[in-house]
């Protein structure tokens, strides 16, 4: 997009944030596994969560927290979702909220939270408890590259991305960090992600912008379709810049860009890193009948473990890619039917085209692959994001330990 | 079921039936690849398609013959699914037919067609049409399991089932063949499956009784939730027992029972042979709200990569079910939910109880594992069979040639 530059930085890159990541012992790995981002003075604030009807304790109270339309600092950790974990979660959650409240001297309910990991376990509290001071005295604009490792689980790569324009004359940024790689899932936000601006801008015009962005990118990722019970993003306006952000205005549309830049290239970065992924898959429909009806068809193809698997041995089956539109609910004639895999068709008419071995070979031994489908019935398009599906996946997730 | 008795003699088991299986040329393995069932006289027919939107060219013909309401013949290629093969394909099927017909010296809209293989090439239609005197040349009553190998492609093993009972004191059997081991769906006839029997009865409530009969079978199967083009179950009553069911009466709900047994036995062996897996589950919801959303549930814990994963690494991972039942769309309260896996409560109160890592790996290393989900929001049940995702699946999809 036009104006806006790419910067380094991640989720401290906007003025007034700063981060730290360390290892507080959760995972036994010993890796980073405790992140927290902060801002000086309370921030407009706003989020948006996974629609599971099982959401973990952090999840619970960060929804509540977040309708007051500020905050102040995000906890984060990894290595343990604290969800399915009852009564006695909440518990817990609250006590490492508090505990960081009263070491930032901060209001505690202006404090965040979020998880990411193993399912069913307790947080070892009382462990976190205590390293919260030492994550503390770490914090400052250069832990951004430790924040973004300290929440990752099996990705295998931090994932940052940040963003500077100029609004109403004046220099403004967007940054933000995400973790990523499996329970990746074709509905609501998709992960965990803590954005970071230091325009200033009304909560809940923030709110709605937020879940725009979050529509087009991470919801438009579908690494395994399974729903998290933790997923997250949360989005910080500190206003450290001086800019301040008028709904309705040329600069909120600008804004707005930024933070769908943002959202997306991130959004990349988890399908690029998508637990053994080896390659990504873009999947466009065009000429549906509706809008609704090309997203369905570009998820369903892109959910398909058919098209997955193909994918990852490199070989073009175009059979499976009309099998998965055909069972979209997407309504179009069969006999109209047209796919692209890159620049070339394959399917045209309903009909798949004779294409030499090596050809389609080609097509799709690529690391980014390209498909394209054409209902012809209408102008509704759809997009979605994903990767092949190999044999790395599932020994990953044969294996991820209980 | 009381007074049902299981048979040998599949396909042909009942009165009447003959069968046979040969190789056509049309797979380069050279295995059988080309099957027909037939019987003397035009039999009540009744069959149930795909509800993909792209359909193959036999599945369309067989569509358009069985509002008939009868059939004599049923012609089953594998290696080649004759979809998305435009009209070219349609020719194909209809010629086959013909020569079919003709051979059989039966009328040309009494021989039904499935094919199951590769979407998107052509049949070699003229080896094919030349192989049909020799397949017509070996029917017979012991022709059963040859047909039932000669409609297999990934499938390990032939599936057959057979019933006998006893219906106004004369015995009458029920028998067919099935093949369908990937690309099987969590709605529709979910693969190739020929069921026939020597009572008889009308062909419209033949229909209804195998719509469900497949509902309660092959529709409650998913292996990879994806859904084929070509999928059919045909159902033909040749009256060759002298046992006329009349619908409304205690012969007929036994005989319902009688296709529903056979169904739900072939639906079993399919999930035995499912594509690279090596246990299968059974996933139980009760206490929902509706039976819909008992069932939705049931279907996406079974439909859940990371259950499947899980499930092939013999590792039960409580918070992937949970997850699943979540995101369902089914309505329940998160701290009610209760998680058995075979005799052994795993969640309770929406909290995962801790297990001993024996006890846990002793739960899910069986060859059958049974989930059971108690909602705690209604009376609604509902039901899935599904098996493990292994890399065996992966490299299977991955390399499955075009």
């Amino acid at each position: 997009v036009e104006n806006l530059r790419w910067i380094q930085g991640g989720v401290t890159a906007a003025k007034g944030f700063v981060a730290a990541g360390i290892a507080a012992g959760i995972k036994r790995s010993r890796k980073p596994d405790l992140a927290l981002v902060a801002v000086a003075h309370p921030a407009a604030a706003a989020a948006v969560f996974t629609t599971n009807r099982v959401q973990a304790a952090p999840v619970l109270i960060s929804r509540a927290r977040i309708r007051r339309g500020c905050a102040q600092a995000v906890l984060i950790n990894s290595g343990c979702a604290n969800c399915l974990t009852g009564p006695v979660g909440m518990r817990d959650a609250l006590r490492l909220g508090r505990a960081t409240a009263k070491a930032l001297r901060i209001v505690e309910r202006d404090v965040l939270l979020a998880s990411t990991g193993l399912i069913g376990r307790r947080l070892p509290v009382a462990r976190v408890e205590r390293a919260v001071p030492r994550l503390i005295a770490q914090l400052g604009p250069a832990g951004h590259a430790e924040a973004a490792r300290a929440i990752l689980t099996t990705d295998r790569r931090a994932k940052e991305a940040a963003v500077e324009a100029v609004i109403g004359g004046r220099a403004c940024r967007v940054g933000g960090m995400a973790k990523g790689a499996g329970m990746i899932a074709p509905s609501m936000a998709t992960m965990l992600c803590v954005l970071t601006t230091d325009a200033a801008a009304p909560a809940r015009w923030l709110g709605g912008l937020l879940r725009e962005a979050a529509e087009e990118t991470f919801n438009r990722l579908s690494v395994d379709g399974d729903m998290s019970t933790n997923d997250t993003v949360f989005l910080l306006a500190g206003g450290g810049s001086g800019v301040a952000v008028r709904p309705g205005t040329a600069g909120a549309r600008t804004f707005a860009r930024m933070v769908t830049a943002v959202a997306g290239r991130l959004a990349r970065l988890m399908a690029e890193d998508a637990e053994g992924g080896s390659r990504v898959m873009e999947v466009e429909v065009v000429g549906g009948r509706t809008e609704q009806e090309a997203q369905a068809c570009a998820r369903r193809i892109a959910g398909s473990l058919l098209v997955k698997t193909m994918l990852a041995g490199g070989d073009p089956n175009v059979g499976r890619i009309a099998a998965a539109a055909g069972s979209s609910g997407a309504r179009f004639d069969p006999q109209a039917l047209e796919v692209h895999i890159g620049p070339q068709r394959v399917v045209a008419r309903g009909a798949a085209l004779p294409l030499g071995a090596a050809v389609a070979r080609r097509l799709v031994s690529r690391p980014a692959v390209t498909v394209r489908v054409h209902l012809h019935a209408g102008r509704g398009a759809g997009r979605m994001l994903t990767c092949d599906l190999t044999e790395e996946y599932v020994r990953i997730n044969a294996r991820y330990h209980t």
